[in-house]
């Protein structure tokens, strides 16, 4: 078997046992947050407030009366974890953040807030990689961390009802009790919440196995700019009573009215599952090592994950673990889920002696122990983490053609060359997800020039998206067009018009600062 | 073994062999057309006609040079098919319908008819349920046959891209051959197009495995009323840049926009698929049937169907087939697909053994051979078009939560007595979703009075939806507010401002005639 180390039940837990712990609700990369002090998102990226009216002591006295002293944060130091972004790159200037505990007090907060005309920033778990979770300017941060009841899972239909700050996790562990498993998971699950997950229409690790949040999400609860509230439809599987009004708000990022309730389809839990973590030589491997996979394990694959080396050593340097497999141009992790164990596991191993046997993979590990997956995943989840800890992260999340999707990380490599620390890629290949970083020591808006548009255009010109799935959010708005038409861009903002005739919700974000006319 | 008959590859087919063909494109079910003129709806359902401009010699000269002198219809002969539905309730009084081959067309038609405020009724294959295909008075039918070019389909992303005129069966011959699968299945997909499916976001058999077109539309090109084209966006499975606008026009019925191309994204297609019909003695038999199938098949499960006596009597009887099965007062159909044609089949007979051995299944067969699978498909499918050969049919397509499903069939059975010919019930049971059907020998509005609202109370009461799948159209148009709220419907009515100001598209469908205040 070559140099294939085939490692079932490998004990690597230990030697990862340092690694990160999932990004908490300090929202703060943990050595970067006493390093340095995040400028002001409106001084760094020279934006200009909007029209918006100023917070007065009238207005706290209302939000007093609506959420009580103890909902309504005013302190400064309390405030920076409501206005810096989790990475230390965008910081707002707000003065308060409110937390309600009930739709009905979300809705007087947001009533209040559009007839004063105050700007508001609806925020989840801080975990956006977009800046389109904390405040440019002064805008009022409601918060949805106090409303994390789960209601109820009905282990019949799979349907799961929670309110819209539930911290992920906490979902999938309440659903895994249960029978059933939550349709998503992210490296942030520690403290990215539902609601927000849904804003944002987060992909992650699941998504090539049930798809986007618009399959699973059944029903929503929202609040509109005014006030109003738009109740759970009937959450059944099947509603064709008009408009799917629900669907407009998945991937709005806070634009178009506040998520408060999520109902959401749990598919039944695998009762078996399985990771390969594989060593390859050429990112051609790679993608021969998907198709491979792909046809052997259609009904089963639930990830197909791939790193580059510098992604890779990064990871596990800036976590201080030893590092699972010796040094390879290129990871691969394959996971599967099903029903049948030794069915699935003999098809896994199998497969791996085709992919050695066709010197696609030189190295690896198959692993089914909870806890050595989890290891093993986390080498994956803390590439992003790892790669801020080395400087400024210049972050590009884009869908490309998996033929096309390295070469862009070589074309950029090249271009930079020694003008900056590292660029790398890293994703989700089986869901055409590229993840793109570059670093330098601080931010250099020249580095910013010359990077961008050529990322940008390169994308359009592969018929890729800008953003594949962490939203546009602040640092993304005016890169729009590169995957949108003027058409539809127009239409966005005639929606945005309709749900939110003062433009308070979350200002700045999503919508190219100008429109097309 | 008990009663049952353990048919594997058994000789169904011959038995089988005079049932109907599929729903074609004459839109007439093949013994009523002869039989009846369909009165008008304006007349029979009491409609006003809004004010809307009359076509002019001048209209129609416009609409010749756009779509030249084959592409525009006015022979009263060959309006009949535009104007009349598939179930021959619903019959319009349209004098002409436009047949473009192009979006540039359509969108040279649209643009004239909304600046001439003429009314428009967007038409696929005219199989839908609601009354939502055809005109209702003189609405300018829009066609969208001739606009049927299957572009291509990407076998390594699954991605098939179509004209939305497309007939659903010529879709799934495409993509079989190439390896893939088109996740949806109707028993309309004879003459059924795919854009029509996804105006109506149709469900049909495979929405358990596959999930709505909400799941699976990757990206639409739509033309607005006043003849906007909004193009693909990137079509990438992820996609974050922007409100997802083509989720909007999934569900809308034509009344947001005209659907011209689709792309779909196309499973795998499965190696093995195996069917069992199965004999049962009561609908608690049914569910109990239902929880063993889902819990020892849940990753190969790809239907689970129920029909009661009534449905399968009438469905064999009126197609003049013999039986495959003997009387029983329910019948139970399921499906797997996999990959794994030994396992999964043993999975399935080990079941079956299960369900006999607990006395759940009485009798019953299993077949995997295409055509015999084929032939037990269409006693299923053959139902809708059974029951409209015995009289004028109230049709009712509700989701109910399983438990409750069948109570309704019986309540309204006991409710109407002998005043009506037929009370049955079938359906997709996985999905929670209930055809019921209450046949009279000709239109009777006491009747209605008598089954309305009393079932659509009773599907509110138990938080069920009053359209599952087919939507609301014309005929369904006012009992919305059932399962919807009034802040959704005023939304909903605020959108449809916003994409169709002078209201032109699809008029007097999905929005009831009078708004909540």
């Amino acid at each position: 078997m070559l140099s294939f180390t085939f490692l079932k039940y490998m004990d690597v837990a230990p030697r990862i046992s340092g690694l990160l712990s999932q990004r908490k609700c300090s929202g703060l990369p943990s050595r970067c947050a006493s390093m340095f002090r995040v400028p002001f998102t409106a001084d760094r990226y020279n934006v200009r407030r909007r029209d918006y009216a100023k917070l007065s002591e009238d207005d706290l006295r209302v939000f007093r009366d609506i959420v009580g002293d103890s909902g309504v944060v005013t302190g400064p130091e309390d405030l920076e974890f409501y206005n810096v972004d989790w990475l230390r790159i965008c910081r707002g200037q707000s003065t308060v953040a409110l937390r309600p505990k009930t739709t009905q007090q979300l809705s007087d907060i947001l009533k209040h807030c559009n007839t004063r005309k105050l700007a508001v920033c609806p925020q989840g778990g801080n975990t956006g990689l977009v800046g389109g979770s904390v405040p440019v300017f002064d805008e009022v941060v409601l918060s949805l961390n106090l409303m994390n009841h789960i209601e109820s899972l009905d282990t019949v239909s799979g349907t799961l009802i929670s309110q819209a700050g539930a911290v992920l996790e906490t979902l999938e562990n309440y659903a895994s009790e249960r029978g059933r498993v939550v349709p998503l998971d992210l490296g942030a699950k520690g403290s990215c919440q539902i609601g927000g997950n849904v804003a944002t229409n987060a992909g992650g690790l699941r998504f090539l196995r049930y798809g986007s949040l618009h399959s699973n999400v059944l029903g929503l609860e929202t609040v509109l700019a005014d006030g109003t509230i738009l109740p759970f439809g009937t959450n059944m599987r099947k509603d064709n009573t008009g408009y799917h009004l629900h669907h407009s708000f998945i991937g709005s990022e806070g634009t178009l009215g506040v998520i408060t309730q999520v109902a959401l389809l749990c598919p039944p839990k695998p009762s078996s599952v399985s990771l390969c973590f594989l060593g390859l030589n050429s990112f051609e491997d790679v993608l021969k090592c998907y198709d491979e996979t792909s046809k052997a394990l259609t009904d089963i694959l639930s990830a197909f994950e791939f790193l580059d080396t510098e992604c890779y050593t990064t990871s596990y340097q800036e976590h201080n673990v030893s590092p699972p497999l010796k040094p390879f141009p290129f990871y691969v992790m394959i996971e599967v889920s099903g029903w049948n164990a030794e069915g699935d596991t003999n098809r896994v191993s199998s497969l791996v002696e085709t992919l050695m046997n066709k010197n696609l993979v030189i190295h690896g590990t198959i692993v089914n122990e909870p806890s050595h997956m989890l290891s093993l995943w986390k080498i994956r989840e803390g590439v992003a983490e790892a790669l801020t800890r080395r400087g400024y992260v210049y972050k590009y999340d884009l869908s490309i053609p998996k033929r096309e999707m390295y070469n862009l990380v070589e074309d950029v490599r090249k271009r930079m060359g020694s003008s900056v620390e590292s660029c790398s890629g890293y994703g989700h290949l089986g869901d055409n997800n590229l993840h793109l970083n570059i670093v330098t020591k601080d931010y250099y808006p020249e580095v910013t020039k010359q990077l961008e548009p050529y990322i940008f255009e390169w994308t359009r010109k592969h018929k890729g998206s800008v953003s594949a799935e962490h939203g546009l959010g602040f640092k993304k708005r005016n890169v729009m067009q590169y995957s949108q038409s003027p058409q539809a861009i127009k239409l966005m903002q005639r929606m945005k018009e309709l749900y939110d005739p003062n433009g308070i919700l979350n200002p700045y974000k999503v919508l190219p600062d100008s429109f097309p006319s």
